[in-house]
């Protein structure tokens, strides 16, 4: 497989892609995903795992609000990841990942996940490349115990934002009333990092990719959104699911 | 690593061996283990599963009870493990099992556990050989996790028992009144399945290996109970444990 370089992938839409169209066409996906969801749901045969990863103010928020977030929260479930707790710390990192992990029927989202433990903490030096490496094949491990004992499929997004569309974006949270309680001031901190992020985010997708990540263009959220609505109608709809029959 | 063939280890102490000094032996280790314990969970570095298994009648709880049960219940738990839950059932075979694994600091016990997956299951023909296999490398790396990620150390036991012992402590459980709580008719069942289970065990205990299983001859409480308590006892010992000083 082509090793991911990010600095070659746009973090924009295609020339002359059409904005309108694509809002229609991502609306009318949101529409679909509701009803595989309830088949998924009444099935209970699979289960899918939705990781979303990104620098702040990628939009993570946004895509669980504007696509995941419209389905039946009955059968949909997001789990925030932040900095682990005392008691979470007193476990093997997978710990808090695996109590969250979809049961069958459920589709789980998780924003942030257990790739923070391979990706900020790399990158404050907190954990160093041996550690990093032993985590990833842990990962590996623990992914596949999903996909192949609980037939858990994954989603891995990466938000690709450029840093200029990073920048504007934190800044617009000291400014919009609607947006000022996300505002944190180490966020710009942690944007002056940036290389050291990407570096490590690459060594992140080319070792940890079963399945592979997804980079989405994330300049545009309507472009982003379209994306991801996309690749979750389309694995549910390869599933050929079937609601069963009465009971007998 | 030579393989286990349980029909050549004896069920029993080795000839002469000096019961009552035995008897005295292992209540001075578990005094030792008392203190022990309170020192893993001071300095808080590492932590212990203990996994038990056995047919029934082997003896489970009584070397819960006898050892493990006497150093201090904040530092030590004992999950016991029974037919899975919808909710369980839900999920991949270790959601349950990776729930209870060990904070740094803690002993845990698990009487019967992730091996019951490849072992009643197998017997019954729930679970068939090539589910069986990829159960197998999924405990390895879910073992490999505990112990590379958050310094677990494991201890596998078997409580090897003779069939006639077996039979005989079944059979007490019917006229005991202290212990026909314990007695259910389907034991008498499973115990006509013995030869099965002792193939699915060794097939078991010859994949599983990292740590190793210690098969613990069974037929004499006294001697199970020594075999045990000295084998934490000098796990506990080999971790060179420090008292933390004053934080500062």
């Amino acid at each position: 497989m082509a090793k991911i370089k990010l600095a070659d992938i746009s973090t924009r839409a295609p020339k002359d892609w059409d904005k309108a169209e694509t809002k229609a066409k991502t609306l009318k996906i949101t529409e679909e995903l509701d009803e595989l969801q309830n088949l998924l749901f009444a099935e209970g045969k699979h289960s899918i795992l939705v990781v979303i990863q990104g620098m702040d103010g990628s939009g993570k928020d946004g895509v669980i609000r504007n696509v995941l977030g419209n389905m039946n929260p009955q059968g949909v479930t997001v789990k925030s990841y932040k900095a682990p707790t005392a008691e979470e710390l007193s476990h093997d990192f997978l710990w808090r990942i695996h109590h969250h992990a979809p049961a069958k029927g459920m589709i789980q989202v998780f924003n942030r996940s257990h790739y923070e433990d391979i990706l900020v903490t790399r990158v404050h030096k907190w954990c160093d490349d041996e550690t990093a490496r032993m985590r990833m094949n842990a990962i590996n491990d623990f992914e596949k115990l999903l996909q192949e004992h609980n037939n858990t499929h994954i989603l891995k997004f990466y938000l690709h934002v450029s840093p200029e569309e990073q920048h504007q974006r934190l800044s617009e949270r000291m400014k919009d009333p609607a947006k000022m309680w996300k505002y944190n001031e180490k966020d710009f901190d942690e944007a002056k990092l940036w290389d050291v992020y990407m570096a490590m985010y690459e060594d992140c997708f080319n070792n940890c990719d079963q399945p592979a990540w997804t980079i989405v263009p994330a300049d545009q959220n309507w472009y982003k959104e379209y994306i991801i609505a996309t690749q979750l109608r389309d694995l549910l709809t390869g599933l050929n699911m079937q609601f069963p029959g009465l009971k007998k």
